[in-house]
């Protein structure tokens, strides 16, 4: 049986780019791994849509993140967070072990975090130094707005630190023109590559604030970063595999166009939401993302015996919900080096499984309605 | 011409780990993959050799180093720093981060710190909470008596935190026996893999030094692995495909043996040693460790062309001096997988490039002293 990986992360790698990974092992100091890590970081900042440099932390994409905070905030100074779901939680982890003064704003899974909520809290929280959000929250589905995020607090004197992690790259985000101070993402999601490389561009605004905070870490300073890679280094040993796997896989972006490349996931998307409604389910997300679908589980279904079977009988590997979500929501990750006919596949497989579980669904009017949804009709 | 790699990290890695990571990238949540975690940790545990169990982070060796630290010390805390060398300087770095309060106890490059001197230091500050020790100072070739170090520090109530990054699976170390209460290495040294995961032993007497901590840090708390790991499981998504490759590795460990393992690194760096005194070289370390030579350039000898020219003409890459030690030194190193008959070849080369430079040096004498004393004649 051939396994087929739709977990939001990690997500399947291009065949070249693994290859890249078997090959001998090279020094990192080197002329050649300099030009490497500097060809690799330009094509970053195409993702990236941003003029600044990205700096490469060899860490979980959750590196980042604390990255991101503890190079650029003070204990007892005070954050907004916008939280939708377990990632919008995890800054509230990383914004908590920092001491930082959360002003939370909340709501519940499966809902999106709006403009006037973050409207409202800048305004009521004038001295706020930060704002906390999350492109896509990976737990339940939902995408958010930060072009209209990025509107309200280039108005402040707060800078916006946003988790890109699974978003960028499959869904549509500019760095630069929607004014995002401090965007981190990871390797494993839409960028093609196993997990154990973040990324993080850092604009003037966000390090005019970072060099006037004091310094809270030594590995995660994002400082350490920029001073090397103004000489296409990296302070610590990198994991240089990895960035020479990660400038392979680049290349198929640039390749394909960025452009087309977030059209590609938006339909993806739109023709996956089509082939849910078909299938008399429901989407989990009030405002759902173009990397992954979220399914919310019809009632009387066991939703993880349901990935279970789908795994076991057709290989399909998806992700269960996190924490207390699990079971009742399906996770299907549409990301990266994923096609429109594997995703109309795991419709098919997914249609087999719950039809023989005794939920009412006819095999094929999931993927029926998939493919015409794909083909614009 | 083939390529050869004798920095001290990154080091080559064996086929069949390289052939690991061309491998699809799977669910890192999946229970396929706690296994997987949790046999690359009991082989840990036995390059460690500790009954404790070890923590896996996805960094460089420097995020385990800051994530000892940061775990185990509050600001303003006594420690103290025993540096022979820029490793012992990445101690310092770390340690300055977080605010302790160093007591450092130095040597010159090329010396090595003495369990007198420790001694001393220990019974002058018997408020110091930690001393943080480098078991193989890979800048100059210096290894540290840490079996005297344990013995002594074990008397008192600090804790010893070693860096064994570029030294464990070398060198003899033992993490139980010799109270060693906190040992950080990496992945790209002895244990045969690219860079990207730290692992880190800690023992009961440091795990009570930790949980008395303040939080200090997200990404690098220790507690959080710990936590994890007793579930065979990772707090932040890892470097999953390194973790698979590193039992690989660690599987050709096992079939060797530890004790045999040091015992040919002991026979490679008595037979280099012998190669570069038959060359009318010196040793730079005045207590030379197993996992590396490095040679004083002589005098009139061009050190930087000359490693430029060993690469260049016959593809062997060594390392230079790093800092103000480039151009002084020769580093080769012989860890991990590298056998007796390559370090041979970087020898020859190493003579016929010094021949052509102008440096009398008779082609072959450290060739022929190598093999006798691989031999042990």
């Amino acid at each position: 049986m051939k396994a087929r990986l739709f977990t939001p992360g990690p997500t399947p790698v291009p065949e070249e780019t693994l290859l890249e990974l078997a090959k001998p092992v090279t020094y990192h100091r080197s002329a050649e791994a300099k030009a490497i890590l500097a060809e690799m970081t330009e094509d970053l900042k195409y993702v990236f849509q941003t003029t600044n440099t990205v700096l490469t932390i060899t860490s979980s994409g959750t590196g980042g993140m604390d990255a991101a905070v503890s190079s650029s905030l003070a204990a007892g100074e005070k954050a907004i967070l916008l939280t939708a779901g377990r990632w919008g939680e995890r800054w509230r982890g990383v914004l908590k072990a920092y001491g930082i003064n959360i002003v939370a704003v909340e709501v519940p899974y499966g809902k999106a975090v709006t403009p006037e909520m973050l409207d409202a809290a800048l305004k009521a929280n004038p001295d706020a130094k930060a704002v906390l959000a999350t492109l896509s929250e990976t737990s339940t589905g939902v995408g958010h707005d930060l072009e209209a995020f990025g509107k309200l607090v280039a108005k402040t004197d707060a800078i916006l630190i946003v988790d890109a992690i699974s978003g960028l790259g499959a869904m549509e985000c500019h760095t630069d023109k929607w004014n995002l101070d401090i965007v981190v993402t990871g390797s494993q999601k839409a960028l093609m590559l196993p997990p154990g490389l973040a990324f993080v561009s850092v604009n003037e605004k966000a390090w005019k604030k970072i060099d006037a905070n004091p310094v809270r870490n030594f590995y995660l300073d994002l400082r350490r970063y920029r001073k090397s890679i103004a000489e296409s280094d990296t302070p610590f040993t990198p994991a240089n595999t990895l960035i020479k796997a990660q400038r392979a896989s680049l290349k198929r972006i640039r390749a394909e166009g960025i452009e087309n490349l977030w059209a590609r996931h938006a339909k993806m998307a739109t023709a996956a939401r089509a082939a849910v409604k078909a299938m008399g389910l429901e989407l989990f997300a009030e405002r759902p993302n173009n990397g992954l679908t979220v399914i919310t589980v019809p009632a009387g279904v066991d939703g993880s015996a349901t990935l279970k079977a789908m795994e076991k009988k057709y290989g399909f590997k998806l992700a269960d919900g996190q924490d207390n979500m699990k079971g009742k929501i399906w996770r299907l990750s549409h990301m990266g080096y994923t096609d429109a006919f594997e995703v109309l596949g795991a419709f098919a497989a997914l249609e087999l499984v719950l039809a023989e579980s005794g939920f009412k669904v006819e095999p094929g009017v999931g993927v029926a309605a998939f493919q015409k949804a794909f083909a614009g009709k």
